[in-house]
């Protein structure tokens, strides 16, 4: 879908993806290597309770999961960055993650008649379709 | 340091950190894979004109850098989120990445005494001292 196919209120869901506890630790030791994210006993004792997957790991997969649902990647020109990202529930070993997408605004550019920027809000959830964590895109698409 | 010990406009500097070709590609593979962060030739041929980091990639390796220099990690809760992401320069292979923040709030918890919120503002540099993006972090920090 290229820019001038998007309008308010689209929506579109992504497959799925599990996380295990090795994906958990392997992405924090090189990323968010806080107690809580790599280390089983020090996460026990946190305030999480047990391991939890760092807030970027959960964000990495949710773009992956929407580049994987292949709806605006042939026009995709980049994106200049995101909005208001929250991590409301910690994602855990075992716990499988989607992402539903909506877009929110449409804006063509103003000094380039052959783009546009779409912006989305992209909730993830988890197996229990509790809201995990959600963003805002802002989408660089070429138009038709 | 502790949420006590911090006050806007305290700064920090991070070390360096390098990204070669090979990183960004098997990055990107996993992630990102966008033909202008993935192919070469593609890349080439894209409005970047050539290989580009995923912004992804660019915001784990900033947040690589901010633990190793260790300032807030031992009294660190986590963060319940990210502001205003914006990506401002292409990260190319070879490029050499570090990072500058500074507070720009500190907020106590209302109903939790033992904690409270700093925000702090990272701004991701080049070796060229570019500005390559920057991001507002919401840091949840234990009260000594």
């Amino acid at each position: 879908m290229y820019f001038d196919d998007f309008e308010v209120g689209y929506r579109f869901e992504t497959g799925s993806k599990s996380l295990s506890e090795d994906e958990i630790i392997a992405f924090a030791r090189t990323y968010d290597p806080q107690p809580f994210h790599v280390d089983r006993d020090a996460a026990a004792a946190s305030i999480y309770g047990g391991l939890i997957a760092s807030g970027f790991h959960t964000l990495t997969i949710a773009f992956e999961l929407i580049l994987g649902a292949d709806v605006w990647n042939e026009a995709s020109m980049g994106s200049p960055g995101l909005d208001e990202i929250r991590w409301k529930k910690p994602v855990r070993p075992g716990d499988t993650l989607r992402v539903t997408g909506e877009v929110t605004e449409v804006q063509p550019s103003q000094s380039r008649p052959d783009r546009g920027r779409v912006i989305f809000r992209y909730d993830i959830l988890n197996q229990h379709d509790e809201l995990v964590a959600y963003y805002y895109a802002i989408q660089l698409l070429k138009r038709r």
